[in-house]
This record gives structure tokens, sequence and C-alpha cells, in this order.
């Protein structure tokens, strides 16, 4: 969101929040300041995605007799891009919109009982018992075809660390969420927290931990912090167990113990791992989809009959139009960029970034589709592509596929209207022509692309279609009765992954 | 097996058979023919692997009056190289080596109870309701670099199901198990069927199905043919059902449901790409492989914090030493040849045909850590290599890892001897020097690798190992502690994805 003016930040939904003035801020923060005084303070560093839930589920902790286990302050930025999320905060909203209304309930419910709170104020960092830092590490350009090419803004993080190092007591634990290249806690962090506790006279080494967070948009985005696995690391024994003691006071760890591993290097590497893994499945996936649509293959079924074997293939991906989100499109690059810049290994992740690539370029699939029905040529053509988040149902529009095949059909001279059901601004595409009147849409245009599986257009009858559209379904949102039922009613259709489409000839 | 003269095959176990001279095979042929009069017959196309198993199988299929549903005759070659196998069978001996008893027991029990037999005579294909083609199909060079060298014996397929559209019965079902290119029973096996049954004045298209089996070696051989899941097909509705039907007689379906696809194509993609997933999975973790144990990690302790995700993260593979068996090691190959042959389809499955490869290369890194420990020169070097096969507690050495290690071995002029608890024989390096006595081997080497984690090695304690060796663990046979005992105790080790035991120096 662009601000309306340098003195004022504007929360995605409108909303406006002045940023405050010195003394302003500074009396914000005494009030905070004595209403903290004598209790257990977590300072959570950067109000995002991350941690403003985080925020909220740790506000949320109670002890023994039922009191809130911590005086919870988020800080982020006095800036026009960052001070609304403070700002709605303060008034007990949730800085992000989500389905999961415990989310809301929680943050309303902090407020309320005055054990949550946010500040620009730095010095939040000086009353904290726990330090959470869940600042943004990105990396500079996802499409990097080359791995020599990785850039990650590591100034970024050592700028936000160094306040930390600056303002930290002496025993404060400092527990690192953000998703690092692996060797970042010990290698890149710690260098900055022990040269500013040295330049204070402080113990050089400080507590410090890593625990990488699972959370997930949608309805159980609380629950993905609360109720899930978590794993973690100290860089020595007293930082593990002083994270152990931390974790277990707000996480369900009966029903999901915690998992701890030797070192953050370790940590580091299993949260990178792991959505590499889930990456290269979709990749794989995906080369198999064009294989198939050549054989006549209705790959959806065939992954269906090869799931059933539980415990090996059960978590095989289905075809689709793409990849999205924060994590997913970038953590293999930063393990590729920790082996050369922090471990000087010239090893290459071959696999791992070609499944980067794949999935990078999965939606100019669905483009492929789009123009091979319109006959090689897009020039002009009104498409609606139905969909724009990354996930059903869900309005994360961090990262969607949908960039990638917006930009492909405006490059192509198409006229462009996107819909989604869970989406009202598209912060990444502020200039698309965004409808929310769904019905009228698909009554304008040539063509119509299903690249989200939303409920809406599931349950659409295809009576919804007027004749002659050109549809292409990226996520099965037809199955075959529909669009035998589309295709007898005029329409031309293809589908990702589904090869028997073309052989019944429903493309012609 | 090489046979003592070529009138006499010899069984893996040095029995000896015969071979039958003409009016002795005709004879014998006379006597099944006799005994399978006014009985419903299917005969098995292949004794190999897969084919003896399902003999059995489904001779023990037994109708709602507890009789047996079939005659069942299995069918192989009269060479030296394969007559053993119709010999064994007829003997009531399991023609395959495996740990599952219920094998031996069905094939005896066919055999005594009348309903289980075997020859070289190709008229039994005359008597057949289901033939059930279980031949081989192999790629001729596994370790092919480039999708354009990939060559596949076509021209043996093409041989073997001319005979059964020579011998086949008008109304005969033909039922394909054989991994086979995805759109070969289409268009390689059908179209000889055709021409054959066309010469014979027969109706041309013959009924024509595929299923794939999911036969796996060791204690549930025969339980992964009767209750596992199945994926089916037929070339028209008829085939389907007949397909249906007679799975449905010798499989638990009510267990396990029958899967049914579209058509064949879909059913043979199905089945490799099946294979091809779990390939890719194990190259997948074989990049993090190097990776942590070039950054310290214990990568085997992060495998096992990321599968608590259950569903998606659950069948993430663990480091090793490689990949073995007639399956994972080329199923991926017959996909790229499908693309290129059969679809003049020049798609590249790129992310498939590299897992593949990095399989192929997987025990070469096992090498490069014993050749680190011996400084870099293994000539002259006693090594001891514990495991032939390529699964624990298994005897199956089908294109085993430990193949490709040996090679290096002795390319690089080391001393090798080899062991294997469940090995006696093994049959594709018949020059090797295998030893069953471990603790004499012990004794006389100067290097160990835990290539199988068999049982026996897991129970080993560490003061079987005489002090000073060289030892490379490769499959996670020692934990921390033993690893630590070994290290006191003068050994000096390594081992696959354990970069901690780097860390803690335990190599030096």
């Amino acid at each position: 969101m662009i601000a309306a003016n340098s003195s004022t930040s504007v929360a995605p939904d409108g909303a406006e929040y002045p940023l405050p003035s010195t003394t302003e801020r500074e009396a914000h923060f005494a009030a905070i300041s004595a209403r903290a005084a004598g209790r257990l303070v977590v300072v959570v560093q950067g109000l995002g995605f991350v941690g403003s839930a985080v925020a909220a589920a740790v506000a949320a902790a109670r002890d023994a007799e039922g009191r809130p286990s911590y005086f919870v302050i988020g800080v982020d930025q006095p800036t026009p891009g960052a001070f609304w999320k403070i700002g709605k905060l303060n008034a007990g909203l949730a800085p992000i919109a989500s389905p999961d209304a415990e989310f809301d309930r929680l943050v309303a419910e902090g407020v309320s009982v005055g054990n949550l709170c946010a500040t620009a104020d730095e010095r939040a960092y000086e009353l904290a018992e726990v330090i959470i830092v869940d600042v943004h590490l990105d990396v500079i350009d996802r499409a990097v075809e080359s791995a020599a090419d990785i850039q990650i803004n590591v100034a970024g993080l050592e700028a936000a660390i160094r306040i930390v190092g600056q303002r930290m007591r002496a025993d404060a634990l400092v527990l690192v969420e953000t998703t690092v290249p692996f060797g970042a806690c010990e290698r890149v962090i710690l260098p900055v927290l022990r040269e500013e506790r040295l330049r204070r006279g402080l113990p050089e080494t400080p507590a410090l931990a890593h625990a990488y967070e699972r959370v997930m948009p949608g309805p159980r985005y609380i629950a993905s912090i609360r109720k899930f696995w978590r794993t973690f690391s100290g860089i020595d024994a007293v930082s593990a167990q002083r994270a152990r003691a931390f974790l277990s006071s707000f996480i369900d760890t009966e029903a999901f113990p915690l998992r701890q591993l030797d070192d953050p290097v370790a940590s580091e590497m299993a949260k990178i791992l792991e959505n590499s893994y889930r990456a290269a499945n979709i990749a794989f996936i995906h080369e198999w989809t064009l294989l198939a649509e050549r054989a006549g293959v209705n790959l959806w079924a065939v992954v269906d009959s090869i799931r059933v074997r539980q415990g090996t293939h059960d978590n095989m991906r289905y075809p689709g139009f793409g990849v999205g989100g924060y994590c997913l499109t970038k953590d293999s690059l930063l393990a590729q960029w920790s082996a050369a810049h922090l471990f000087n290994d010239d090893h290459l992740l071959g696999v791992t970034l070609e499944a980067l690539r794949i999935n990078h370029r999965m939606p100019l699939h669905t483009f492929d589709l789009l123009r091979e029905l319109a006959g090689g040529d897009l020039r002009g053509k009104r498409v609606l592509v139905c969909g724009v988040s990354y996930l059903p149902d869900v309005g994360d529009t961090r990262h969607s596929p949908t960039e990638i095949f917006y930009d492909a059909l405006i490059g192509a001279g198409a006229n462009v209207v996107v819909h989604d059901p869970c989406v009202r601004t598209w912060a990444e595409r502020p200039q698309a022509q965004l409808t929310e009147d769904l019905a009228a849409a698909l009554g304008e245009t040539d063509a119509v692309v299903l690249a989200v599986p939303h409920s809406e257009y599931r349950k659409l009858p295809t009576t919804a279609f007027p004749a002659s559209l050109l549809i292409v379904d990226a996520s099965n949102v037809f199955d075959d009765l529909a669009a035998k039922a589309l295709h007898d009613a005029g329409h031309r259709l293809l589908g990702v992954g589904k090869g028997h489409w073309r052989k019944r000839g429903f493309h012609s």
C-alpha cells in the first residue's frame, strides 16, 4: 500500500494510521513500560504474517492460576509501510486479514486484558526476557536461473539483529523464528550480537536459540502455532533449555512434543529442507503433467490411484496451476546460498533448484493451454482469471502464481480481468482490474481460466458460463461430466493434467 | 548361473535339472493337458520374481465351496538359464528363494493339490482362459546419461507376445503385469496380438487388460499380491470387466478395493510414475546428504524431526548407501522412452531422469568417504563390505548398489571381501570373494563398510571390531554412542548423512 502522505500509514483495508511524533511515541512507550513493570516481557520483532500471530499466541498463554504468563510487545517500524500494523494491533485488531476467527479473538482479548500491545520504540527490547525474531529475510530475485546469482538481504537481517544487540538485557533469550540460510544463527546473527554486547561490556555470548515456525494461512492460522509440531535448537545447552521451557509455555507439547536438534545449523536446515521437499514434489508432478497431457492420460485419476499407498505415496501432489506463498518459492535458494556463502561449499543442489525453476514456470503451462485454445494469439482477447490467492478459500496473495500468469497475459496483449472471492485488493498487482461481480464478468469475456479451486468456483453450475467461451481448468474445478456438459454447450476447454479431455476432443 | 553343460539347467542353489527331450516335454504336457481338462486354466508367462509368486497366489484361490478356482500353469523357456524354474516348481519347490514361508507353502500345496504346475510347452496357452504376462522387459543399459540413448528390449517383448497370439484361444483374456513403457499395451502388444489372430482367422481384437503388480521381496512377498492395492484397466469395457472379475478372485478386494483407470496408457503410466516418485524422493535426499555432511549436520535426526508431519512429509527418505532392485533403477527410463518412441513427444523428464542418475552414482559417495579415510589411496587396502542385497534382511541382489560400489573398489585396487547374512551366492558378481564368517573377516581387514542395515550388523557390539579399522557407516547402523565408543577404541569413522561425526572429529 502506498501511503496517502508520508505522515500516514495505510493498511491494506484502507484504514489510516498517522505516524506518531517522537513525543507521542515516547509517551506511548512510557505507558507500556509502566504496565510491563514486574512482568515477564516477551518482545516480538516484526509484526508480519508470522510475528503478529505469534504475538497473539504468546499473549494467550496462561499460568497454572489462569493468569497471562507474559506481557507481549510487538515491535515494528515507524514507517508508512509498516506502522499500520502497530496501529491496528493497539486498536485490538488483527494486523493480518485471516479466515481464522481465533486470531481476531486472541488479539482483541490480549489488548483488552492488557498484556498485548505494539510499539515502534526500540527500547522495548530492554524490557524483554525473551526476544522472538520474526523479521523477513528475503531473496532479492526468486526467479534467478543460476545458483551464483542468488542474493539475500543479509544487511537487513544484520541491522535488525544489531538493534537487538544494542538493547537486549544481558540475560535475555533471543529466539530466531525467521527462516534463515542454514548457519545464519551461528555465523551471521551471533557475531552481530556478540559485537554489540562486547561494546556494551556485557558477557559476550547471549542465550540464542532457533525454533522454526510452520505457520499456515487459513482457518488454522493460530492452531498452526499452538497445536502443531515445533523443532528447535540452541547454540548451547542453556539456550536450548530456555527455548524448550518458553516454547512449552504456549504450544500444546503434550499432543505435539518438541523436537530438539543438535544445533541451529541443523534446525535451520530442517526448515529449508522441509519446504524444499514439498516444492520438489510439486515440480516432479508437473513434469508428469506435461507427459500425461500429451499421452491423453487423466493424471488426476492416476495420482488418486497411487495415493492409496499410505506412508510412501499418499503425499503425491496433484497437477495444478502453480506454487505460491512466501516460503516454497524461495527457501531452496537460501540453502544454496548457505553452501556457497557460509560453508564455502561448491556443491550444487541440482534437483532442488531445478524444482524451483519448474515451479516458477508452472503457470506458463496454463498460459500455453489458453493460447492454444485461442489459436495462438491472445491479443485483444478478454480473459477472466478466476483466483488470485495461492490457496483455495484463503485470501493470501503473497507470491501467488497468478502474478506470473497475469504478467504473461498482459505481455501477450490480452485484456485481463481477475476475480477472487477471498481477495479485495491485490497488493502485488494494484493496476489489475479486479472485479467482485463474477456473473457479470463471465458474461463479458472470451475466455475464463480457473486458476484456484475456491469453493465458489466448484459450486458454479455449468450454466453459469455463457456459450462459446474458451475455458482452461487448471485446478480440477470441473469433473468429466461437467466438462462434457460444457463442451456440449459450445465451450472449448482444456485442463491441466487432463489429457483425457484432449483425447475426447473437448478442446475443439 | 552357468549350466554345467548345455543339457542341464542349474538353479542358484546348485540344484540341477536336466533339460527335457522333445518326447519328454510332450509327454509331460499331455499329462498336464489331461489334468486341466474341464477346468478354468490360467497360464502365467514367465516364472521370474513376479510370475512365480503370482502363479502361487492364483493357484491358492478357492471358490465358494472351497475348491481351487483355477488350474494354473507356469510357462518358461526350455533353456539352461530358465528351465530350473520349471523343474523346481514341478517338484513343489518355490523357484525364488524368499524369507516368506507362505510362498513355499503355497507352491508345495498347489503342486500337491494338483492345480499348479509348469511347462516349457507353448501349447499351454491353448488351454488358457486367462494368460498373465509376467515376462521381463528390461532397459539395455540403466546407467545411460542421455535420454536419447535409452534402449529397451522391445523385440523380446514382441516375441513373447507373438507366441501368445499364435496359441491363445479366441476368447482368452490377456492380462499384462509386466512393467512396460506407457502406451505399450495398445501400441506394441495389441498390434502383435491382432496380427497373429488375423492370421489365424480369429476375431482381430482380443480381450486385453493391464494390471500392474506391486510385488515386494521379503516376508510379505505373497501378501504383496493378495493383500495389497491393485490398479487395472482394459482396452475396452469387456476387457476391464473380465480383469476386475479375475483379480477379485485372488486379491482381498474388500480390504483393498481395486482401482480402475481409463485405459492401459493410464495404468501403465501409474506404475512408472509410482516408482519414479520413490526414486526421485531418494535422489532428493541424497543432494541434501552431501550438503549436511559438509555443514556438520546429522541429517538422520533432521529427517526424523520432519517426518512427524503426517500426510505431507512422513515419507521423506533417509540418507543412505544407494538404490537397488529391478524397478526403481529403471522405470523412469521407460517413461522417457515412451514419450520419444510411442508418443512422438520430445518432452524431457529432467528432474525424474536426473534423480535416476543421482541414485546410480549414490554408492560412489560412500566410496569417496572410504577413500578419504584411507588418505586418498585404496590400493592394496583390505576392504570388507557388509551387505550385498538392496534391502535389509532380504537376500535380493538384483541391481544392488553394492555392485557399483564393489566395482569402484576393485577399480581402485582394493582387496575386497563381501559379506551378507542373507546372500549365499552373488549371481551378479560371481567372482567376488563372499565370506560367511563375519568375525574372521573383521579380523583380517583394514576397512569395513556397513552398506546395508541388516539386523545382524545392527546387533554387533562395538567390541566386535578389532582396533584401528577404517569404518564407513552408510546406513545408520551405529548411533552416536556406538560411534563415540568406536572412535575411543581407536577406529576412524565417517557416516553417510552424519555430518556431526565429522564435526566431532570421529574421522581423525
